[in-house]
C-alpha cells in the first residue's frame, strides 16, 4: 500500500523500535544492495523482527521506474503496531517506509580538497553489546551532534563516552597513519557502515596494512591523511578538523577513493520526490 | 487534529527524535501532572524541541471527558517532520500524539506480597550526559531488555555498561539496606522517574535517611527490603529477584506507599479507548 503516514501505534515512533539503511542509487540501481540487505537482516534477527523480504522488490522497482541518474533511498523497518508497553507479541508484522529523494550535490572541489570537520562535545553511548554496529532507530546522539554547527563545517566527529574516537556523525573516520590505514574498531557503539566495510576490502586487495582498534583522539593530530565514508557520499577526505589542517587528499585517500570508483559528482539539487510505504 | 495517523517524516519514526510521559489518571485527572510536565519540559529544552504548551489542555480534557476510574494517559513529543537528515531548522513545528487507555489491573496479592523480577542480562548504555535522567524516545534497550522474559516475571533489572545497578526495564528501584533508603544515582543513564522523586520528597518528610549513588548489583543480596516505583503502578514490594527471596512489603516499603497511598487497586481490564494527536 502506498500511503505517506503510518499508524501512531507504530513501535519506530513509540520507541525507536527498528533499523534503517540509506542507499545510494545510480541510474536505477542501488548500489551495494548486497551489503545494505545483510546488514539489514543482521539488524532485524538481532532485534527479533522479521526481514520485510517484499521490501526489497518494492525497492528495486520504486528506484528503477524512476530512472534518475543519483537518488538515495532511505529503507526503514520498524517492528510493527502494539498497544503501551515494552513487550509485544511473536508474531508481529514488521512495517516498512521507503522514501526516495534526490542525492544531495557535492561540490567537485570538496571531493578533491576535503571537507571541513568539527569534533563534537557530544559523545556516543557506550551501548548494551547487541546493539553494537546496527543502523537502528535510536540516533538522539547524532541530531545532538549535529545540531552543535550549522553549515560552517560538512561534518562532526564524535568521541564515545570512553574517550576513544568513535565515528561521523553519519560517516565513519579512517587515517593513515605511519603508512598503514586505521579505523576505530567501534566494539561498544556505533554503526559498522557498508563504505567502511567496502574501503577495508579495497585495502586487503590493495595490500595497504589496515588496523581497526580503539583510537585515542590525539592520534588525529599525528595522522598523514584523515578521511570519512559514507554511503551516499563515498569516500570524503578531511581538510581540517577545527583547527588541525590536513593535506588535500593524500595518496591512500586517493587510491582507495579511486579503486571505490562508483561515485561521480552530481550538481543535482537535494529534495523528497516520492515515498512508498 | 484527531488522527491515529502521523506523516512518515516525523522524527519521532526516523530517529526517536522526541520524549514520553507516561500518567496515571484517577477519576479524570492525571495525577503528579506538574512532575511530568517539569519532565516533560525539561527533555524538549534540552534536546531544543518547542514545549508544545496545548498538548497540556488536550491532555486535560480528555482525560476529564472520558472521566473513567482509572486511566493511563502516555503523550508523546516529537520535533516534527522533516526530510532526510540529522539537521534540523530552527522553526520547526512539533507534533504530539496523545494515547489514553485503561489502566492494567494489578492483583492486590502483588501489593501486598510483592512482585517476582528477573536480572536482565541486556545492559543499560552510557549516555551522553544530555540525555541522562530523560524519558526519550530511544528505548531500544528497555525493549531487548523485556524480551527476555514472557510473563513468569513482573520486572527485570538492569545493569548498566559499567556494571552498577541502573533500574527496571520500565521502572526505578530503591533498596532498604542498614537502616537506610539506597536508590542508583544513574549519573550515566537511565530515566529520573516522577514516582522516584516523589518516594524521595516522601522518604524526607518522613524523615528516613537517603542515599542516591552507584550500586553494586551485589548489594541487592544484602538488602533487607527492595521495591520499584513507576507512575502508572506506584510503589510495588518485590518478592524475588531471581533466586533471592525478600520478606513481602517491609516495613519501611509500607510506610511509603502509605504515604504515596493514591494508588487503589484496580480490576480493569488492559485496552487502548483514545488517540488524540
Amino acid at each position: 500500500m502506498v500511503a505517506d503516514r503510518l499508524p501512531i501505534s507504530d513501535r519506530g515512533l513509540q520507541f525507536g523500535d527498528g533499523v534503517f539503511e540509506t542507499m545510494l542509487c545510480l541510474d536505477g540501481v542501488p548500489l551495494r544492495l548486497d551489503g545494505h540487505w545483510a546488514r539489514l537482516q543482521d539488524g532485524c534477527t538481532r532485534l527479533g523482527i522479521p526481514v520485510p523480504a517484499a521490501a526489497r522488490s518494492h525497492l528495486l522497482a520504486a528506484v528503477g521506474a524512476l530512472g534518475e541518474r543519483r537518488l538515495v533511498a532511505k529503507l526503514v523497518v520498524t517492528r510493527g503496531c502494539t498497544e503501551r508497553g515494552y513487550k509485544f507479541p511473536p508474531d508481529l508484522v514488521p512495517n516498512w517506509v521507503l522514501t526516495i529523494s534526490k542525492a544531495p550535490a557535492l561540490p567537485p572541489e570538496l571531493r578533491a580538497h576535503g571537507v571541513a570537520v568539527r569534533m563534537c562535545s557530544t559523545r556516543l553511548a557506550r551501548e548494551d553489546a547487541q546493539l553494537v554496529g546496527l543502523k537502528h532507530l535510536n540516533r538522539l546522539t547524532q541530531i545532538l551532534a549535529r545540531r552543535e554547527w550549522n553549515d560552517e563545517f560538512h561534518e562532526g566527529l564524535l568521541l564515545d563516552t570512553d574517550g576513544n574516537l568513535a565515528e561521523g556523525c553519519g560517516s565513519n573516520v579512517f587515517l593513515v597513519l605511519g603508512g598503514r590505514l586505521v579505523t576505530p574498531s567501534m566494539e561498544h557503539g556505533g554503526v559498522h557502515g557498508i563504505m567502511r566495510r567496502s574501503v577495508l576490502e579495497a585495502a586487503r586487495a590493495l595490500r595497504l596494512p589496515v588496523d581497526a582498534r580503539p583510537v585515542l583522539p590525539a592520534e588525529l593530530r599525528a595522522a598523514d591523511e584523515v578521511f570519512l565514508t559514507n554511503a551516499v557520499q563515498g569516500v570524503l577526505p578531511v581538510r581540517s578538523i577545527d583547527t588541525m589542517i590536513y593535506a588535500a587528499a593524500g595518496p591512500v585517500t586517493r587510491r582507495l577513493s579511486g579503486h571505490l570508483n562508483d561515485l561521480p559528482v552530481s550538481t543535482a539539487p537535494a529534495g523528497a520526490i516520492g515515498n512508498a510505504p
